[in-house]
């Protein structure tokens, strides 16, 4: 069982479930390339510190190259028996090719969706994986000091073989954008009546407890409206991290239906244009065909 | 048979109705409320100035205030046999208590649903009518002048009883919402590939014969392509009017699934938003949680 | 402040909001057709047996009619001081002109919105209430009977004038049809794919800890997935209450766009339809142009 | 200048074209594997056939293997100065590698999108397409031969470079599904009201002149209705043909909102289910917190 473990990446996320494994008694050797964070000065120095039999590397970098780059160089460091855990945020496509190569040397390959944000430093970190059973039980000390307090299975899961647990960290993020924008949505609706609603922040407080809506996001929603009760100070202008577009890419290529997730996306897209090629298109139709006024653009 | 009707408001529409319907050889005494264009001083002197029996008198006014004052004096004026169009975008469950006020005078009531805009003078217009049938028939000499060449049926309709004129108008207007949609998405959509449609107005240009798309809606999206081929000049505010939110109501009164139709009224409201709420409060929400940038709302 | 008062209708909610008052020590008369359950033989004798003054008289019957007539014979039995509770899924529109008519009387009116369903009993209800502050504050001993355990302001708001306690409930069910409908779509997503998800209960389960996704509704999806864990036993076709559709109503009325909620509202139309009209069409349409199969209505 | 040409592919699109193509006086090669079609009994026979220099060759045979080894057959029988024609349903992105493998052989590739279905022998076929502006040139009167009659611009685009083709025929596709479901949504109004609108074929067939909502989708819309108004015989089954796919996918990569077009995608996958994975857990929820009915799946 692993009691010392190795942690490449040390951003926002890595750093802090660094400092929760400590916590937890599990020793952690860390690399990144920041050496103000990093405990070594190289992953081959990471995985040189690390006791064997079974070496156990997470991997908590960036998607994409970064994630790729890093694999890449594991692969020759490592050998028979270590395990390399992907918790990024990578399309679970990907992992079943990743998981073969190292396979080749004897190295497994379990992937992980952390869930959390920076609250997971505090309350643990929800956890998805993918992987062989072996592989899991061997990581089980990590996963337990990463997951938060309560019963095991209400916090973490080994979803089935390499790539559930990206695919079920996908659909997560995928339900998250729909349940933001369903209260994005009702915020907007309370917000319009002020005449009528003259508490917007508190009402949604009064949600928190035995109402059907109440969960985590409404609590951080209230926590927003606390300090900028219209979020005067924030733009209406929405980052979207890759995920949502996987889920409804996979919704598409396995011919489920998804409306609310793709509308949450959509949103999102159009918050961002300055403005709308389409509803200038429809703006000039309706002066074709009506006559109707419409903006000019220098307004 | 009609060989000279009322029509009150001489409006955009009401002035090409009346132009259209001379040129047919039926005689037209027109009201409005401005001078320059009215061929009489009041609704009282217009009445006057129709021959009987069976004195016809299109309403052409705004819907809503302006078309209930107009119907609540030609009651005054108006006597048995009679007979009211109402040819503006009134809501269908208006009509069926109206006609039931004209009808305890004898005054039959027919609505219409008119079609065509700015082009309807030289096009013609498409009607679709409700009421009885004997004061239908009493105005087909109208329609016909009104409505395009070619087969009647292809033109008009006498959809149902009292309300359906104005029901199918309706429908037919939620429609236009969802295609003006679909087109300015495609249009979108080709506006996104610069590098690789190096000609978006010829693209569109080109599937104006032969393809499935091929519409009027479609003819208009052209022309005012070639105009401004990326709508420089036309700012992405869109305004409704009316009949898009009545359709989408009326499916939930009747539990009709309406996706597109619906999808196509909000982003009109959402063109509209100068910024959104929703939007805010989504991004307040991701700070929360993730950590995430937000851009201040000065930016 | 109230130390007895009456309760009128004793059905599902009622019953249970009864017996969770009588243990937050508060003397409750309820009244309900069904002599099995009720404590007095009518309203009148419910009204008889109050303590003046200020008697309270809950009303928690089903919205629309039964509601309607209720408040209307009460608005005969009560009189100066005396305060009414509305606390049925009425429409928040209905409620100005309700308590307008009890002022007439001298009677006060709030409207309170409800949530927490079959859980309330033991969990405390979410309330949200509208009216003015000193019938508010007379009611303060009745909210916090059955307002959850926590802080006051996490299952109470007073939110605004007389309306404002509808209102909100409305908002919040309009939400709630979001949120389910974002889980029910990343359920299916998980589902859709189970030769990698081996575990899908397991998975949502895992989600109740630390994830972002965490709330009650997944808490209650878990539960619902442990009996059953592929819903054999269950058909789909959704119910829909009326809020929903209020909700988007609302929307429209106010210009504000509601792709996600109005959705969640569309697909449980669709869920109830044997067949659709609307993908008849389609498939019409796609058998005209391209000669493509349809499927005979028999199969 | 072409005056004979190959074309591979005599299905129901191919066949038509040779026919349309040789009315206008273009001599065709064709190959089809079903002998009774065939003019030759192979490709390389077929390319024999063929005049050079700049020996043309259309291929129209389903997009994905079928196409691919065409074309890398056609690869090894062609030589410096041909010219392949793609004229199937390929994804856009395919195009530029295809092109890039032929180039080195000295062999040019046109991509060519083709709408007009079944329509498409009579009418004429709307085209767009992609290449080298030689390559186009030299094609001109194959294209001519294949547009309908009228203005060249207005059934015929060269919209780009390789892959400009495919990419306006996908977005055409995916507007087509907007528009078909636009209609498709009107329809189920109008049929909704059965009492009111007492002839919905007919209120669509009046829809053809003067009305803003006229189109060649409205016209087979009607002609469909002609035959069976309620449609009956028809089931509410509709495939999707993968350019809808590629259109939101599309739309995804270039965060390009598209409600409208992602509804109608939608609304087809969830015609196809025989059961809504998704709505049964939207049933089990409400149960699990309202102790709402539901419908056992037996019913």
């Amino acid at each position: 069982m692993v009691t010392h473990m190795g942690l490449v990446g040390l951003g926002k996320m890595g750093a802090n479930m660094r400092e929760r494994l400590r916590r937890a008694g599990i020793e952690v050797t860390g690399f990144d390339p920041r050496p103000e964070v990093s405990d070594v000065e190289s992953l081959a120095a990471l995985v040189d510190a690390l006791p064997g039999p079974r070496r156990v590397v997470w991997v908590m970098v960036p998607a994409g190259d970064p994630t790729r780059d890093v694999l890449a160089e594991l692969a020759g460091l490592l050998g028979e028996g270590d395990v390399v855990v992907e918790g990024g945020n990578s399309h679970y496509a990907e992992d079943q090719a990743r998981a073969a190569e190292l396979a080749e040397r004897g190295v497994g390959y379990v992937d992980v969706g952390v869930s959390g944000g920076v609250w997971g430093l505090e309350n643990g970190y929800g956890l998805m994986c993918g992987g062989d059973d072996d592989d899991v039980a061997e990581l089980m000390p990590v996963f337990d000091a990463l997951r938060p307090e309560g019963p095991r299975e209400e916090g973490f899961v080994h979803a089935g073989p390499v790539g559930a647990g990206h695919y079920a960290k996908m659909v997560h993020n995928g339900i998250e954008y729909g349940l933001m924008q369903a209260y994005a949505e009702g915020y907007e609706l309370l917000a319009a009546k002020k005449g009528l609603i003259t508490d917007v922040h508190g009402t949604m407080r009064a949600w928190q407890r035995g109402t059907v809506v109440r969960s985590w996001l409404l609590d951080l929603m209230v926590r927003a409206l606390e300090h900028d009760p219209w979020f005067e100070a924030i733009d209406d202008w929405v980052e979207d991290s890759g995920e949502g577009r996987w889920t409804v890419d996979e919704a598409i290529d396995n011919a489920v239906p998804l409306p609310v997730i793709s509308a949450a996306l959509f949103a999102r897209f159009s918050s961002r244009q300055p403005e709308s090629p389409a509803m200038k298109s429809v703006a000039a139709l309706r002066q074709q065909f009506g006559g109707h006024a419409v903006r000019p653009s220098a307004e």
